[in-house]
C-alpha cells in the first residue's frame, strides 16, 4: 500500500488487475467458458484485498468479459456466441414418406462404445458426470435387503414408489400427474415405441420435427410408419404455421416431438408456443408423443414446463428417462400415456413384460435420499459449461461461415458448416483420427443436412478435445480447399 | 435277531418293513411324490440294519411303489399317473385368423403379483427356489467394482462374457453357436417379439402350436399378425402332418413354437421329430422361432436338443432366458437369430436400445462361478417333485374323467376337466377363494379349451396348496351339479 502512495498517479489497483485479466482473455490464455480463480484465491495470488478483486471482476462483468454463475463462480463469457449466426430452418416437406435404411446410425452408435474413439457422435455424457458410486451403493443395498426381488417377475407396469417420485417431480414442473398414470419402461426408447404403437397403425403418418433424433427415425422405420417432417426453429422449436398447414393437407395420425431442448437442435418452445401447439393438436384432434428426456437439463433457473402441462384431455403421451441425468446404464424410463394408458400397459406387457424391480427400487431410493436435486444442479452447470467451451472451440477452429445452435439446455450442439462442405465426408475423415461424429443426414428421412453435424458436448473439456476439434477444423478446411 | 429265531417261521424282516411301508402308502400317509426317509434314518427309526432297509426299499421299487432319484433319495412313485388319460389333441384350424382381445390374461398376470392370491395362474416359480442371495452378492460386487458401468449406455447387442457363457451351454446341448450370434434381450418376451418383427410384416400369417402360451397371442395380436393354430400332441408336440397340410394350404410366413417342454402342454418333441420338423421348414422354406425357455428344466438325464441343433442355414431363431431357471427379476433373455441377426440387432436398438450391462455382467459371473449347474440340478428335482405332487392331488380331488398332461420337464400342468365343465367359471369361483387359475381359452385365439386349465406347479408343496386343490376340486364338482 505504501508502494502505491509513492508512485505517480497510478490507475487504481482493481483497474490494473482488470486490465491484466482482460489481456489474458484477449490472448486466449483464459478461454471463453473457463472458470477463473475464485475471489479469495485471486486475492491471494495477486496479493490484493478481496474487495479489490471483487471490484475488478465487476468491471470485467460490465465489459461483458466475465459472467457470474450462482454457486459456481466467475466464468469467461463466451461473448461471441450471441453474435454468430444460428443454423437455418429447413423447408417444409411436400408429402409423407417412409424412412429409408440408415446403416450409418447403428455404426456410429456402436463405435461410441469403443474406448479408442472420442465419442462426439452419440449423445452420451461422460460416465464420470454421474453419481455412479452412490447409485451402486443404493442398488447393492436394495438387492442385499430384499434378495427375493430377484426371484420375482416384474409384472406390474410400475414400481409404485418410483412412480410416485416421478409424479412428484412433474408436479413441481407444472404438469400434475397421478403416480398410477405411469408405465415404467426400458429407457425412453421403449416409451416412445410403445406410445407410437398405441396411437397408430403401420402405414399411418406421424409428423416429426426436422432435423429429428435418428432413434425416432429408426423406430418409425421399424414400425412401418410414414413420416412428415415439420420445420423447426433452432431456438423456438416447431414452426406452428408449417405444422398447421401440414395437418390441413395430410392425414397425420400423431405428432412426435421434443418441445424442450430438442435433439439435435437444442430448441425449447416458450410456454406460449407450447400452449398454441396444444390448441392445434386439439383443433385437429390428434395426440402428441412428447419426448421430455432433456427437460431437467435447463440452464436457466426454471425448468421448462412439459407440453403435458396443458393437456386437459389425455392426448399427450409424456415420455422421459434417467438416461441423460442420472444413469444411462440402468435403462429406466417412463411414459404417462394419458388416455392411452391401458393400451400402453398392454403393449408393455406384450413386448418386454416388466422393467426390473431392483432397478426401479434403486432409482426410487436415490430420488428420495440420494440428493438428486443437488446432483441435477451440478450436472446442469457442467453441461452448460462444456457446451460453451465446445461452441467457442468450434467457432475458433471451423471454417468461416459455420453456424451454431444456441441451446438453453442439454449438452448437444448443432453445427451448420458452410453449404459447400460435406459432413458425411468429414465423418469418414474423422474416423481415421478416431473421432466419431453424427453427420446431418442421420437426422432426416431424405438425406437433408449434408453440411450439418451434431456434436456431443457431454464430455468434460480437455486438451484431447481441444486437439480433436482443431483436427476436425483442419479436415473441414481441407475439404473446402 | 435271537427274537426271530424263537418265533414261528416269520416273514423276513425286510419284507415286514416293506409291507408296513406299503400300508402307509396305500393309506395315503406317505403321499405320491413325497421323499421317504433316507436308508440310514429308516434303519435308526425301525432299529434294523441298513442292509434290511435297502432290501425293503428294493422290494417296494420292484412293486412300483417307490422310485430312486440320483443324489436325492427314494420317493413314493406317482404310480397312477402313467395310467390316467392324457388331454386330447385339438382339431386343426381351417384358416388363419387375427387374435381377439383377451383381457383375462392381463388380469390374471397382474393378480399373480398380489401376495393375497395363491398364484396357480401365472407360470411363476416360488422366489425361494432361486439362489437370490448369491446372485444379489454378485450383482452388488459388479456395481461396487465398476460403478462407471451405471454411467454408460449399453449399446452393444450383447455383453461378450455373458454371450460366451450362453454359447458354451448350447454347445453342450448339441447346438453349437458363436457368441457373436447372440443378442441379449429384455427377457425371452422381447426375444420373441424382435424375432417376429424380423421375419414377418403385419398381416402375415404365423403358425403356432395349439394350445399356445398366451404371451405369444398377446405379441401376435399387438403386432397385427394372422395366426394359424396347429394341433399339438400333449406328449410329442406339433402334429407334423397337420403342419405339413397347413403349410400346403396357407401362405404361412413362419412357425413360432416351443419344441422342448411346451407351455402349456409340457410336450417335448423327440429328436427324430425335431429333425423331421426342420426338414418340413426347409421344404417350405420358412423360418421358425424356437422358444427354448424351459429347455434346461428336463427331468431326465439329458437336456433335449433345441431345434436349432439341426439348423444348417440359419432359419431357426432360438430364444431363451434365465427367467425360469435363475432369476425372473433380472429380465435377461437372448436370441440367436441365425440369418436374421442384423435385423434383430437393429430392431433391438430401435426398441429398447440395450440390456443393462450390470445385469448381464452379474449373470455372466454367476454362470462362471456361481454353481449354476448345481443349482439347475436342484431346481429340476424340485420342479419334478412338485409337479408330481400337484398331479396326484388333482387326480385325487378333481371330478372323475379329468385328464392330465405328463410333462417330462418344466413346472406346468395342463388339466382337461370333463367336457361339461367350464374352466372360466371355475376361475371366477376360485378368485373368491383367492386362488388364480389360467383357464384354457387364454391359450387359443378362438376360445377353445373351455374345459381346460393350466396349473403353475412352480410352488413348493404345502398344506395350503393341498387345501386349495381340494377347494378347486369341490368347486369343479359343484359345477358338475
Amino acid at each position: 500500500m505504501a508502494h502505491s502512495d509513492t508512485a505517480p498517479r497510478a490507475a487504481p489497483l482493481y483497474a490494473t488487475l482488470a486490465d491484466s485479466l482482460q489481456t489474458l482473455i484477449d490472448q486466449g490464455t483464459l478461454k471463453p467458458g473457463h472458470r477463473i480463480p475464485s475471489v479469495r484465491r485471486m486475492a491471494m495470488q495477486r496479493d490484493v484485498s478481496i474487495a479489490t478483486v471483487l471490484q475488478a471482476y465487476s468491471v470485467l462483468e460490465n465489459r461483458g468479459l466475465l459472467e457470474a454463475r450462482p454457486q459456481s463462480g466467475y466464468y469467461v463469457r463466451p461473448k461471441l456466441l450471441a453474435q454468430i449466426p444460428e443454423p437455418r430452418m429447413a423447408r417444409p416437406m411436400a408429402r409423407p414418406a417412409y424412412v429409408g435404411d440408415n446403416d450409418l446410425a447403428a455404426a456410429i452408435v456402436a463405435q461410441s462404445e469403443d474406448p479408442e474413439f472420442l465419442p462426439l457422435g452419440a449423445a452420451c455424457p461422460d460416465p464420470a458426470l454421474f453419481p455412479n458410486r452412490k447409485l451402486a451403493r443404493i442398488l447393492g443395498a436394495v438387492v442385499r435387503d430384499d434378495p427375493a426381488l430377484l426371484g420375482r417377475y416384474a409384472m406390474n407396469s410400475a414400481h409404485e414408489p418410483l412412480a410416485r417420485e416421478i409424479a412428484r417431480r412433474y408436479l413441481q414442473a407444472g404438469a400434475p400427474l397421478n403416480h398410477d398414470e405411469l408405465v415404467i419402461t426400458i429407457g425412453c426408447t421403449e416409451a416412445i415405441n410403445l406410445s407410437l404403437r398405441a396411437i397408430a397403425q403401420p402405414g399411418d403418418t406421424i409428423a416429426i420435427e426436422t432435423p429429428a433424433y435418428f432413434g425416432f427415425l429408426e423406430a418409425l422405420q421399424s414400425l412401418g410408419f410414414r413420416v412428415l417432417e415439420i420445420p423447426s426453429d433452432p431456438r423456438s422449436g416447431i414452426d406452428l404455421e408449417a405444422l398447421r398447414k401440414a395437418l390441413q393437407d395430410n392425414p397425420v395420425k400423431a405428432l412426435l416431438a421434443m418441445p424442450s431442448f430438442q435433439n439435435p437442435l437444442g430448441s425449447c418452445m416458450p410456454d406460449t408456443r407450447k400452449e398454441r401447439l396444444y390448441e392445434i393438436l386439439t383443433e385437429f384432434d390428434i395426440p402428441a408423443i412428447e419426448d421430455d428426456i432433456y427437460g431437467d437439463l435447463h440452464y436457466e433457473e426454471r425448468r421448462p414446463k412439459p407440453l403435458k402441462a396443458w393437456d386437459r384431455d389425455g392426448r399427450v403421451l409424456l415420455c422421459g428417462s434417467f438416461g441423460k441425468t442420472l444413469s444411462p446404464g440402468l435403462r429406466v424410463g417412463w411414459c404417462a400415456p394419458g388416455r392411452y394408458l391401458e393400451r400402453v400397459r398392454r403393449l408393455k406387457f406384450a413386448h418386454t413384460m416388466g422393467t426390473p424391480i431392483v432397478l426401479q427400487k434403486a432409482l426410487a431410493d436415490f430420488l428420495r435420499n440420494g440428493g438428486y436435486d443437488h446432483h441435477l444442479r451440478s450436472i446442469r452447470r457442467a453441461y452448460q459449461n462444456q457446451l460453451h467451451l465446445f461452441s467457442q472451440a468450434v467457432l475458433r477452429e471451423f471454417p468461416k461461415g459455420t453456424r451454431l445452435s444456441r441451446p438453453q439446455g442439454g449438452f448437444i450442439l448443432w453445427v451448420e458448416l458452410p453449404p459447400e462442405l460435406d459432413a458425411v465426408q468429414l465423418h469418414h475423415a474423422a474416423m481415421a483420427h478416431r473421432i466419431t461424429l453424427a453427420p446431418g443426414p442421420l437426422f432426416s428421412i431424405k438425406g437433408r443436412y449434408r453440411n450439418c453435424l451434431r456434436m456431443n458436448c457431454g464430455i468434460p473439456w480437455s486438451d484431447g478435445i481441444d486437439d480433436a476439434l482443431k483436427q476436425l477444423g483442419q479436415l473441414a478446411l481441407a475439404q473446402k480447399g
